[in-house]
Order: C-alpha cells, then structure tokens, then sequence
C-alpha cells in the first residue's frame, strides 16, 4: 500500500459549504508546532533534514504534526486542479475612475495619473511629521529648491549614516554612488534646460534584489545566484520607471531567496526596523519597506509572492501593492515561483503607489490576445470624488486572530470608516483559510526547487544561510500529489472569493497577526526559525497570492510600543483602482497622527 | 546534499533550436530498459515495487535508467511551466468549412453535418466490404426496411455470439438487454410516426466504461471505482446524444484505468481485435475500438488522454478522432487526469465522425467568458470540395521510427496524396519527443495518483490488477518538481509546435509504431508489462494530448500479416474541420481496399 495511507481530510463539495457569517465551518487557528529556533540549534536542525537516514523521516513528521498531511497530501478534494490565478475580464464598473489608454507610453500614464490626484497633501499635520512624495521632490526640483543631484548626495550620505556601528540598518545589498550620480546629474541637466520627463524625473527609487536593474547583480539575497543567472538587462518594471526619468539607486536587502519572513539575511545583515533599530522589518522585502520608512526614497519596488511586499510595508508603516497576477511585467522578475509571485510596490503615500503603479501596469505584450486585456482604471483622488456605498467583507474570527493592539485598532478603524464615509460590512465566513495557507506553501516550495535546484546542485551548501538550508529541505520534499493536491484547494478559494465577492467589494482584515517582534543577536547569522511569528505574519497575505487578488496594506495605527499597524484590503480581480481608493481614505483619516521613524532621513530639508 | 543530485540535460533556450530538416538536433529513439515481464513474474515485481525498503530503491533505478532522471527530473530548463494545454484563439481562416452556430441543440447541429455530407460512400469497392454509417441505418429505418427495435435485437444477437469460448472477444464491460430495447422501442415508435429526431434516432453507440452513462456503473475498467463513486447522470457528451435519439448500447471494455496500451483486461478479459483474435486491439480505449470494427456499432465513444482512442483505432483499422483540449465538454468523464486526457470518437467513416462531432463539440458552458469561444467549424465534404494547397510537416526520423510494413505504407500514402491532390510535405525537425513522451508520462501518472489515492486508500489491492499495480507504484513516485519541469517541457513543445505550423498545415506520421501484436496467455490474469511495444504504440500520439492538438487516425493499409495500418494527422489548435478534410480524403483513397475483419456482424443485412 506503500503510498497510499495515512489519513486525510474528506472536502465536502464547495456548493455545500456555507458562507454567510453563521455558516458552522470552523476556523482553525495555525497551530504551528515548532518551537523558535536560532543559532547552532538551526545547523543541527539543517544537519539532520540533509542526511539521507533521518532527513525523510523528521520531514515526514514534521508534515505530520503541521496538518500538511491531513490538509494536502492525504485529502480527497472533490474540485480538480486550477494551477494559475489567472483571472478573465470581468465587467467590473469600478465607480469614480479614469480608464488608461494602454498604448500610452510610461512617463504619459504617469500624466494621466498626476491628472487624478489633489494637488499636495492635507498639511495640518498633528504629529508635524510628513513624508515626502513624488510631487514634493517633482516641485522642489522644478522650483530650483533643490537638484536631483544635491537629493542623491543626500541619499549617498543618508546610506553612510544609516551604516555606522550603531546603526547597521543594513538597506541595501548594493548601491553605485557613481552610477547614482551619473543619473542624478543627467536628470538635474534635464530640469536646467526645462526638460524633465516626467514628475518621476530624478526621483529616487530603490529595487529589491529580486528584480533584475543594471549594472547590479540580482543577487536574490543570496552570496552566489547571480553567478549562476547573470543580470544583462534591466526588468521590465525598471525599464518603463527608468523611461520616466526615475534615478535607480540600488537593490535592497531582503530575506535570502525569498524564503523567510523576518528579513533576517546572514549575508548581508538584517534589515532594521527604522521605528524601533532591534525590531525586524519583515519579509521578505524588508530594504524596500525599511527605506521608503526611513525617507531614503519616496517609492521602492519589490515582489509579493506570500506577502512579502505587503508585510514588511505594515511593519514599518507605509503602503505595500500587489496588483491582480498578470498586471506587472514578470520578465525579469527572480523566477523563484511562477503561480503566486510578482513585483508590487512599497511607498509613503498611496499618491505614489498611484504613480508607480500607472507608469508599470498593462505591458500590452503580457496579454495575448488583445481581447484578454483587462481594463485599466486608475482611481480619480481629488477629494471631491469620494466613494460611497463600499461593502467590507469581514470574517469576525479571522479578522480576530491578531494581537489584541492590531485587532483594536483595525476593527477602530473599520469603524470610523463607515462612520465618515458610510461604508458598511458584510459578515461573511471565509473556510479553509490554514488550508489555504499550507496549499500555498507547498506551491511555492515546489516551484522555489523546481527553478533552484539545478543552481543548488552546484554551489557549496555552505554559502547558503542556515535557515534557508531548512526551508529548501522542506520545499524540495513534496510529491506531484501533494502539489496537485495543492492546486485543487486553489479551486476551491478560488470558487469561495467569487462567492464572497458577489456580496462585497473589498475583504478587510489586518495586514499581519503580530507587529515588529524583536531582532534577537542569535538569529544573525544563522537566521532564526519561528514558525510561529511566521505563521502570524503571513496569516492574512495567503489569497493575494495564491488566488492572484489584487491587495493594498495601509497604516491605520500604532501598538503600544510604537510598532505600526497595517490594515488590508483584497480586492476583486482588477479592481485596483477601488482598492487604491480606499487606501486613501484610510490614508486621509490617519496621516494627521503619522509619527516619525527613529531612523529617518530627510532628504527636501532646507539647508 | 539530499535533493539535488544526479545529472540532469541542460536544455538550451527554445529560440536557440533549429526545427528546419537540416537541424543538429538529435532524434532519440526510446531505448526502452524493461524486458516484457508477465504472469507469475508481473506479481513479484509488484511487490517488490510496493515493500517499503526495496520500492523506493527499484523506482530510482527504473527512473535512472529509462532517462526519467536525466531528461526530466533534474534537468535545468530555462522556459517556465505551462500547466494546461489550452489553447487561446486564433485566425484560422480554414477553407472549405460551415461555421455552425453553437447555440443550436444537437439534433440541429446534426442536421447541419448532414448538409455537408455525400449522399453516400463510393460504392465500387473492390474488396466487396463495406461498413454501414449512421445514413445507412437512418436511411434503413426511413424506408422501413429495418426498425431500430430489429436492429437492437441482431446487436444483442451479435454479442451473445462474441462471447462463445472459442471467440470470447470482451467487447462490452456492461449492457443491459432490457434497457436497450426499451430505447430501441422508443425509437422505432418515432420512426412508426414518421417523426424521428435526427439522423442519429436508433443509431446504436458504445461509450468507453471511463464516462458515464446510465444506468450503468463506471467502472474504469475496475472491480471497484463504481463503488467509491457511484454514477449519477449521463456524461454531457452523452447526454448530447441521447437527445438526438442515439441508443446507448452499454459500456465498451478499456485497458484497467486506463493505464496502459494492451487492452488486456484481468478482470472483464482481453478485448480481442476482429482482425485477428488472436492480436491484440490496444488500448487504452479497446472495446470501442474492436465493437466498431466488429460492426457493433458505426460509432463509439472513448477518451484520449495518452493516444487512448487513436490506438486502437489504427490497430482495429478505424476511424479515431480527439478534437482540441476544450472542444468537448469534460463533465462526466472520469477525472483520471485533467490536463491531457478528454474524450474522443471512434467510428468506421470519417462522415460518421464528422456527425458525432457536430453533435458534440462546442459545449457553450465550457467557455467563459464567450469571447473564447473558438469558431466551430464543420468541413464541407462534398466530393466538388477537396482543399487545395495543404502542407504536411513531416520528421523523416520519426516518422520512420516505425515497423518497416508502417513506414513504408505511411510513405505510399503521402506519395498518393501529394501526387492526387497536389498536397506538399515540408520536412521538419520535431525536437525532444523522447522528453516530451516522458514528461507526459510524468503528468498523467502524477494526476492519475492525485486523482485515484484517496480511493486506493480504501481499497484491498486484491481487487487491483497486478500490471496496474506496477504502473500505480510508478505513478505515485514523482516529486512536485519533477511534475514542474514536465511542464517546463510542455511550453518548449508548445513553442516548437507553434513554429512548425508556421510552415505547415498539419504533421503527419504513422499512428503507431507498430501494428497489432500477439496476445500471449500468460498476460490473460496479471495483464503484461510489455514497455517496448507500449512505447512503440504511443511514439506518435503525444503532441495531442500534451499540447491539446486535435489529431485524427484514419486506415491506410495493412501489413504483411492484415494487420490494420493508420495514418495520423495532428492540426493546429482549433482546426478540426481541417483534419477531417484530409481523413476524408484519404478514406476515399483507400475504401475501396478496405478489407472485412475475421469477426463482423453485418446489423443490417437484408433477411
């Protein structure tokens, strides 16, 4: 019978599972057993899961004891496989929008965008904190205030400071001041002769180093992948920011490969948190999130394929993106996984995510044929445009399932929302989501080996970070049954959010179940293993990816250690604009009590 | 090191690979490392394959050997997975076509057929032998020169004397003389009335036991799959012709799960080919194909998931067609495996086919939104209507990877065709089909295993025949990244076919390797593990069920021992009215040569 034991969850069909709030599906809390890990014990924990005796047999029970088994590998699941989160065009009638010629060249859609936003921010600031955007940088270079070139030095001095010993906050993986000083002094060139691009002319943006951007390595976090995968062009995304004048200043740190959450890199240091230097940033695009929160630059992209653009922008406080799969570019993108990762964008202020997101979005050639392209709306900001009638679908015991600061603040915030603009919501019950969550990681753990190990199978496992050396164990030991399994609970969600999303525009929860946990000095240079602050933070992430909806994360507060609080929203396939929109309301009712980073470089200070 | 070793093929980029004749490439024969095993021998290497401490051990080796490791599991491709073969749609401006409108019911999309069909087949035949198509019968029932009712009863006639000792041809799984005779009586009542429904009221139609059809059980071929999933409605397809008055004469007999080519069943008998009883009739579709043949029907029902209806169409000498992956509706059709497999026709005439496929095809449900939908063309076979100008792609080492009797009447044939209808051969590369044919073998056994464990798992594998219990064993032994790169592989093969129908209006290759072959006695109760002739078998059929592309076998000859020989045509996506087009036209070459089988029930001979 060798195979074919062990028992498994029987699904029930998915048209006889209740949604509605008083639907008795049960929701079950992830129960992650496997205690904090750090230091020498990972090595021994790395050791064991790598020998060939005891390696399957730990992994077996470690499959076990996390319902990896029950849930995926040993379930009968009804609904066959859906292996992408491809979504077709759905008549969406997004209110309050202006549609985007997807033939516009990057710096005119950038227009069109400027076109759709109030002129500055709302400035009676209670906190007297602010963060630059775009605009501001755009008028100060316009103005004569400052030059692109003076902002770079700024940043180059910034990027020293932020290095001395009792600061490592550890940014970026790799910066050229030349290469930064040759662009900036090219873009202050063009505003001299009253040419600039764009209003992204010489504004600074940083990359993850999972995304290709010369003259740099695209190192994946990693001391060796760029051997092995040369970068010989810029990606996609960067090519249409750099076409808008854009300054690129380098790649920012992240979790190794992408297989972590804390943003703990053994390489190249962990990324601090700029509110609080002993917190982690999160992951795995903790540079992008720890940059833009620290000023270093308005906007930074990185790549969203558990929440690793969303979570590390909740944990330090400013606005991660994930668009619908399919709406960035991917050609250049890492392809560490091909089914529920892509680019997203990090920024200050959802102003900015606007920007970004028109210059980068519909690459006409991703969408064969024409008639698969999706319509694409950019919401209309000016205050006097407001949304009304917004229904929240929320399920009260997920939404819950988060740190007693997080759970008050975000339901204070729902609150006030429907409270200012009239919004309401909808209590819904969302099944299997810790199913989800483990379909999900056996995805991207099989396409992660699937796309590495012919690379791994020649490097030296010693150039790999400890932690990283247990996740690959893990992510190269699931069968094709497991990953069909796997693509067959996509189905399902897939069916259960269509549902879901009949009686309700958005999905509210929480961006994450914890703040910024503590940097503990025994992680550093083995990375730490905690499965359970893991779990807490990639809680709420899961169906961004897996089901390819796009999501904003917005800060709606503070714990009461100062650590922020993100509020998300899962929109409907290619509902970006809503989404977009509603993050600015969230954004106009809390960017008066914003507080500022301890680490924080002000690089429009007036000399 | 664990995961990652082993050598695998560096695969170089797609764009890099010459598909013109005077490529480098080279063709790799299947150098298949398995004698036929049988009998007693069949039982040890299944337990051997199932015990825990030498299973694992075995498969590697098998694996290693077979090129499973080189070619698929650890080899590095640099395309990305493409998981499904569906096909978007294009221009295909086929010439000589009606475009049927797919809102019509069934009975008026038959209706439609018909006005493209000859009033009747050639009739200056040579050999004197003729099969009768559904005109005949419907023509007979109009006349009242017959009654469904008298038909029905020479078919149960017929298969009681089929199942005499000395015969024993294992036709049918299930049939049910009360229930046939009960539809023939309603349908002859219609014709009484003069009000039948369509040409198909009182045609009689086998349905492989893979899809359901009341009232019986589908079995799978099985002792046991009818249990754990009980059949409750008519498949769509059946469904379709049951409303055109079709009567559904009872389950054919298939190869056990379809896993494997012989037709050798253990459980409900070998189902014999008419041509010679002593032969096998392949598989996996066998009793549709060998009833067909035999007369017991002018059309049957199958399913294709790895050349399942094509080869035992050629072995048998009849008609076998599998549209494009998505032109006929999958409800109701075991769900063995999702991206490969799909349902087929098998019948004695191209007409016939053309019939049922007009019947079927186009389920306007399956495709959401409607923009999808493909044009559903129908060929205009008119004799006045030949098509001109056709292409052929050929790969000379591939195409005479086959017997010398296949090779050299497959060859004659193309000579006749170019030199009657002015048709020209292109001659390609075709690179990777030994990769291709291994990667599909990885998908359908990986599927297989997601889709059968839960069910196996509850079962004595007692009740297992003892050949599918080797192939379960390899099935369940793939990880998730060898089932990733096999999709890796199937995007090449897209992109490599793509450019070859650039040049070409279909490729062309013998249907198998080989013609019917031996059954031998000691195969009887534990099936046979004969991979060499199952190789041979299924050489040609991949590229349909991989890559989603409609392919059609029609009779050519026959070998030197009056074993059938059949031509195949594989066409772009979409383009089966092309492809019927050229069945006829080789049909019409060859009919008058066709030659009676050994077992042949003529069920309207005149009394």
């Amino acid at each position: 019978m060798g195979l074919f034991q062990s028992k498994g969850k029987i699904y029930k069909p998915v048209a006889e599972i209740n949604l509605r709030a008083e639907s008795d599906e049960p929701y079950t809390h992830a129960n992650v057993k496997a205690p904090r890990v750090a230091g020498f014990l990972v090595k021994i924990f790395a050791w064991i899961l790598e020998s060939w005796i005891l390696g399957p047999t730990v992994l077996h029970i470690l499959k076990k004891d996390n319902l990896v088994h029950k849930l995926v590998s040993f379930a009968e699941i009804p609904e066959s496989p859906m292996f992408t989160a491809t979504h077709t065009i759905e008549d969406l009638r997004e209110q309050e929008v202006t549609c985007i010629d997807p033939n516009l060249t990057p710096s005119e859609r950038v227009k069109e965008a400027l076109d759709c936003l109030p002129a500055s921010l709302e400035t009676t600031l209670e906190t007297g904190f602010k963060r630059w955007t775009i605009q501001d940088f755009s008028r100060a270079y316009n103005s004569g205030e400052t030059t692109p070139f003076k902002v770079a030095k700024r940043f180059l001095a910034a990027l020293e400071n932020s290095s001395v010993p009792h600061l490592q906050m550890s940014f970026f993986i790799n910066y050229d001041a030349k290469e930064i000083l040759k662009q900036a002094t090219e873009s202050s060139l063009r505003y001299e002769k009253g040419t600039p691009i764009s209003v992204l002319d010489g504004v600074l943006v940083a990359v993850k180093d999972e995304i290709d951007c010369l003259p740099y390595p695209t190192t994946g976090g990693t001391k060796w992948l760029h051997k092995a995968r040369p970068c010989t062009d810029d990606a996609a995304c960067v090519k249409k920011l750099r076409s808008c004048g854009a300054i690129l200043v380098g790649k920012t740190n992240m979790h190794e490969l992408g297989a972590g959450t804390s943003g703990i890199n053994p390489h190249y240091g962990p990324a601090r948190n700029p509110y609080n230097i002993n917190r982690v940033s999160g992951g795995s695009s903790s540079g992008s999130a720890a940059s833009v929160c620290a000023g270093l630059c308005p906007v930074a992209l990185g790549v969203d394929g558990g929440g690793s653009v969303r979570m590390p922008a909740a944990l330090c406080g400013v606005v991660g993106f994930k668009p619908t799969t399919g709406r960035f570019p991917s050609s250049g993108v890492l392809p560490l996984n091909w089914t529920v990762g892509m680019a997203g964008i990090l920024a200050g202020t959802v102003e900015d995510v606007l920007i970004i997101y028109a210059a980068i979005a519909n690459d006409i050639s991703a969408f064969q044929p024409k008639s698969l392209l999706p319509e694409f709306n950019i919401p209309q900001l000016k205050s006097s445009h407001l949304l009304t009638n917004i229904k929240f679908a929320k399920y009260g015991k997920w939404f819950n399932d988060s740190s007693a600061d997080i759970r008050s603040c975000c339901n204070d915030a729902l609150q006030l929302l429907s409270k200012r603009y009239g919004w309401k919501t909808v209590d819904v019950t969302i099944p299997e989501i810790e199913e989800m969550r483990l379909a999900h990681y056996v995805t991207i753990g099989s396409e992660c080996t699937s796309s590495l190990a012919p690379q791994l199978e020649k490097i030296n496992y010693g150039e790999l970070g400890w932690d990283v050396r247990v996740a690959l164990q893990v992510y190269g030991s699931f069968s094709s049954r497991e990953y069909l399994n796997a693509q067959r609970i996509r189905n399902r969600q897939m069916q259960f959010h269509k549902e879901i999303f009949k009686r309700a525009d958005v999905i509210v929860t929480p961006t994450t179940g914890v703040t910024a946990y503590p940097l503990q000095r025994d992680a550093f240079s083995t990375g730490e293993l905690d499965y359970i602050n893991g779990a807490a933070l990639i809680r709420f992430s899961i169906a961004g990816n897996f089901l390819g909806l796009p999501a904003v994360t917005v800060l709606a507060g503070y714990d009461t250690e100062g650590m922020p609080i993100g509020l998300q929203f899962i929109g409907k396939p290619w509902s970006e604009a809503t989404l977009l929109h509603l993050a600015f309301a969230i954004q106009a009712m809390f960017i008066h009590s914003y507080r500022k980073p301890e680490v924080f470089y002000d690089l429009l200070k007036t000399e």
